[in-house]
Order: C-alpha cells, then structure tokens, then sequence
C-alpha cells in the first residue's frame, strides 16, 4: 500500500497520500493579518497542497478547525462558506486553542479522498 | 472512489462516507442541558447518523472529544461507557476546549467503518 | 471490511486497525515528568502499538499533538525529530488544551498505514 509524502521536513509533510485518502495541516503565512486574510491565506495553501495530492476541495471529508479565539468564527466561517463549492461541505469540528505560534489565528486539519 | 455526503449544508455535511469510511461531527440539541443530557443528545445523534451512512456503533475507529470542561469528564464517561457495545470501543481522545456555541458543553468528532 | 482492536477497555481501544489504516491515541505513563520523559514515554508507547498493529514508524499519515502548555513545544519538538526516520515525517498539528488527567503534559492522536 502507497504513501505519497510532499514537503516534507524533519518535522511534518505539507500533505500526505495513501492510498485514496489525503491528509493534510496548514497554517497561515502573514503572522500580523486579520482572521479575513489568514483563513484566505491557509485555504489557498490548501488548494495547492490539494492539487499535488491529486484532490481538491470538492472532495473534503473531515475538516478539523483550530481558532486562536473564538472571536474570529464569524470572519472564518465567512471566508470558508464562499470558498466550498456548493453540495460538497465535509464534516467539521471547530474549536477554540492556543496554536504553536502566537502569531496564527488559525490552523487547519484535513482529510480528503484522492 | 465514492463520497456520500449526507445533511449538507453551505458549511458542513453532518456525516460523510468515503469508500468504507465514515466521518462525522456532532453537537448538542439542548443548549441549556447538563453533560449527561447533552452526551446522550449527542450520541443519539450519532447513532442517527451511523445508521444512514450504513454503519453502527459497534464500528467506531477513532473518537476525539472535546468537553467545554474538564468537570463535566466523569459525567460524560458515565454515558459513554454504557453507550459502548463491549468490546468495541474505538481509539479516543478527550481534550478541553472552548466551543463554537458558548452552550454545547460537548462536541464529538467520529471516525468509523461502513 | 475487517476492523481490529488492541488493549480494548470500557471506554477506549489501544490501537484500532481498519482495512490499512491504523488509529491509535497515546499518554505518558509517568505523571509527575518533564516534558522529555513524557513525550519519549508516549512515542515508545506508540512504536508498541504500532507494532501490534502491523505498522511502525516509518509509515504515519497524520499526527496530532496536544500539549498542556504551548511552554513544552521546543522540548516535544526536540524528542520528536530525533525518533522520527528522515523522510517519513506525517502531516501535523499541535495545538495547546486542558488534557483529562493534570499529570499529562502531552497527549498523540494518530493515523498510520498498516
């Protein structure tokens, strides 16, 4: 059984494959930006991490979302609703935590299928 | 390769089914409720959802809870334990978190087997 | 589709393994220890599990890390590159939360191919 790894560092792989299933976490680039920016920020990393799995945001499963403060779910959830395409939303948890850097207002698990 | 999605909205699809895979993501009806009502709300909820994606309770992978508080733990074992057919508890991990509605005291995200 | 469970209690299973995919949660053993011992305590646990499962190391797909304190990420970080093989690090998130037992300082949550 195949495992496909891309990015990978001593640390963690930006996404990996096995078999039909994607796995992947991103977090934002810009530490300073608004919750707007950052979730456009990781949900683009996502598409291209996607892309390389050989997947794409049509094809969610499971979506783990981690918010520095629940403050920011309104100005997320806007920026996750216009990026689904209609019909094909995964399951998703959302919850409030303290993330590895306290400049990320957000960090986001997936899974999704080849 | 498959994706069945049931209970789709803009944001999110109460249960979703990839291949023999199932995951789902459930919360309290009961805003106002103690922990042993909302657990069992919640995994009423979830034996709901298993049967349409063609599986049951005896067929859970992997279980994260998330409790608003680490009080209500002995509370929300009580039902899970009785919940649980013997002998096929699930991988599980239970953490405390702040919550998208400041009134579910629980949230559980499910992996299981169709 | 087969479903396989090691050290199954009440409440949780060991390691879960479904079809090629492996679930498994792990915590440190010795409560009162610094954030070395108990990360090398839960990554010794997991190469157990692992094992009983048919996978080992080299093959994770995603891990998730909580920590008591975001204080004890550069002391986690240190025990974790050393144990992973080069070239196989999985996806990841690790974020900050309240664990069940005050004595843990760590918690894992993982997915690896059988």
């Amino acid at each position: 059984m195949s495992i496909e790894r891309h990015g990978t560092t001593r640390r963690y792989s930006d996404v990996v494959v096995h078999d039909t299933t994607v796995y992947l976490v991103e977090v934002p680039q810009t530490l300073a930006a608004d919750i707007t920016l950052q979730t456009r920020e990781v949900l683009a990393a996502i598409d291209t991490l996607l892309t390389k799995a050989g997947s794409d945001k049509s094809r969610l499963l499971m979506a783990t979302i981690y918010l520095r403060s629940m403050d920011d779910y309104a100005g997320m959830n806007e920026v996750w609703d216009d990026w689904l395409p209609v019909g094909t939303a995964p399951s998703r948890a959302c919850i409030e935590a303290r993330l590895a850097n306290p400049g990320y207002r957000i960090e986001i698990a997936l899974t999704a299928a080849r």
